[in-house]
């Protein structure tokens, strides 16, 4: 019977860890999984209207006649996108939801070199995964700025990632694929280097407040669940379940970049387990090490409250070369099974 | 076991028809889809240079430093997104493309009123498929204009489709959800305006050129398949046949916006089977009457040419009250059992 397969691969992973989980990946010889349901879904946003701006006709498709094209009018903005896999039989209690830092979804989907992402991996895991796209990225769609979106959008170069994810050090990075030093032992598969960046999305930096307001409004819609969030998610992820303590039932953190402002906020929290998620090369790394200390405070302050707040620090646990990009390196099952564990032992899995 | 009760559904599902595969939806009892891998890529596109414009410093999330932003440098642009859900024993000989319109690949996911899309359809029905994003919407992410794109986005208001997507007149439509009246017999989930509305995604009307080349990309990199695409994607569809001959196998063109423009091409594609769908109230629809009569044409000289242009007319079958978004209608897996058909009889699954 296929599904006991799937069950007995399971309890082997819970049981034997990492290297079990590698070897039974997709095209490993392992069960198919068995899905009830693959879907997607828009929430949240709100209608704004645009006023004042001139009328024109636009040709949509080479040979179709003109359509007289409205710029104003009341526009749905701000609304969020996720795409589901909703399992048979899932083995979690609750579903996964994954949040993007400044790319898309398309960050737990795969890997640069191909390799099945954290999606596939948490789904072979017993989890219904969602995977979200923030406000004005991916399928979450944008409004027209300065009229909607306030300031502009701001595009990644193709070698930003390089420094900024702890790849390389800044003056290694080369237009030219074939000169590009990493740091030694760095995991990230920089020979797909331009497959990572065509993961980019023009992103803004003002609209955090309808990024959190849609994300609440996918934990209103989907939840109680698990948040799993990277980067700019995490901050996100902090305060989604600082504002629907009944419906986040646990969080992690993979590096996150910031966290709920005001100290008074954290003893509020204390009931949801927290984990936070660490590569390598943190402390050489001044940018990222003050990032770091603003989470740790903020996890102090969960614990000073009562609350869980746990870190895997994969450098401290023996793991060396992560990215900030760590659901892409070349050891992402090794850390997905961390998570996974960290999830098992906070009672997040059916016995 | 598992995957003969998915075999035997798949073949009664063959033999039955759509009443058949209502019946065994998701949430109808059937068996789970044994899926081997769920994933995404990216493909195509280029690196272009920005020069010119002014650095800045911005703060990314609350409470990190702010970091330089560079508005020059190499910009990955013009790529495309595909995700692909692959099937652990596919019925179908090839993968299916699932090309959108102007929204983005959401729109064969789900229905607005949350019945599961043609994706899962398909999926059921034994295909591998691939749901992709059009350049500049989605996830295949858009790039700095006027600088990369020429010209500007286009916004789809909220009410625009009504009219255009022949749902009702266009003078029924009112922002007031409860005042607005379809045409008689209308299949699309008015009730549910909202959720289809946030499906809008910002869009160009000068990138054909390049959506083309990316959407050849995709085919390079996936095929031998068979594309089926809507609206804005169908003569993307047609083209990418007469781009890669030996490549796509059957073209399937839902509600399709325009053709190639050479009479000369149509003769080259005669050995790639071609069906094209359409919903209702075209012919009193002068738009629409245009649009069909330049794909008329098409498909004359196709078959002029010895080729395969069949015509799905949903109105003619006894199928009435379909929109352009047919796939969202209330009878969808009716008009997608009736596509299934036809790749059954075009021999375009195993036996």
């Amino acid at each position: 019977m296929k599904l006991v397969a799937g069950a007995a691969w399971l309890l082997l992973t819970a049981l034997a860890g990492p290297a079990a989980a590698q070897g039974a990946r997709p095209g490993g010889g392992s069960a198919p999984l068995a899905v009830r349901e693959i879907g997607s879904m828009h929430v949240g946003g709100r209608v704004a209207a645009v006023e004042g701006l001139p009328e024109r006709e636009t040709v949509f498709s080479p040979g179709a006649p003109p359509l007289r094209v409205a710029p104003n009018g009341r526009f749905h903005v701000e609304q969020m996108y996720a795409l589901f896999v909703k399992l048979e039989a899932p083995r979690a209690r609750y579903p996964l939801l994954l949040w993007p830092g400044g790319l898309t979804g398309a960050t737990w989907e795969t890997t640069p070199d191909g390799r099945p992402g954290w999606q596939m991996f948490f789904l072979r895991a017993g989890h219904d995964v969602y995977v979200s796209d923030a406000v004005e990225r991916g399928r979450s769609g944008w409004a027209r700025f300065p009229e909607v979106f306030a300031g502009e959008p701001v595009f990644r170069t193709v070698g930003e990632g390089w420094a900024l994810f702890r790849i390389g050090e800044r003056s290694e990075w080369d237009d030219d694929a074939a000169r590009r030093v990493p740091f030694p032992g760095g995991r990230f598969p920089i020979a797909h280097w331009d497959r990572f960046a065509k993961q980019s999305a023009p992103r803004w930096t003002t609209t955090d407040r309808q990024i959190q307001a849609a994300y609440d409004a996918i934990v209103q819609a989907v939840c109680p669940c698990v948040v799993m969030a990277q980067s700019q998610g995490g901050n996100f992820a902090f305060t989604a379940a600082l504002n629907a303590l009944d419906k986040v039932r646990a969080v992690i953190a993979v590096e996150p970049s910031g966290t709920p402002g005001a100290d008074a906020q954290a003893a509020r929290v204390g009931g949801v387990p927290h984990s936070v998620v660490w590569g390598d090369r943190i402390a050489e790394d001044p940018f990222w090490s003050r990032i770091r200390g603003n989470v740790e405070r903020w996890q102090e302050r969960v614990r000073a409250a009562g609350g869980g707040a746990d870190t895997l620090d994969l450098p401290a646990a023996g793991v060396t070369g992560n990215s900030h990009m760590l659901m892409m390196d070349n050891n992402s099952d090794d850390a997905a099974s961390r998570v996974q564990r960290w999830m098992e032992a906070e009672g997040l899995m059916r016995d």
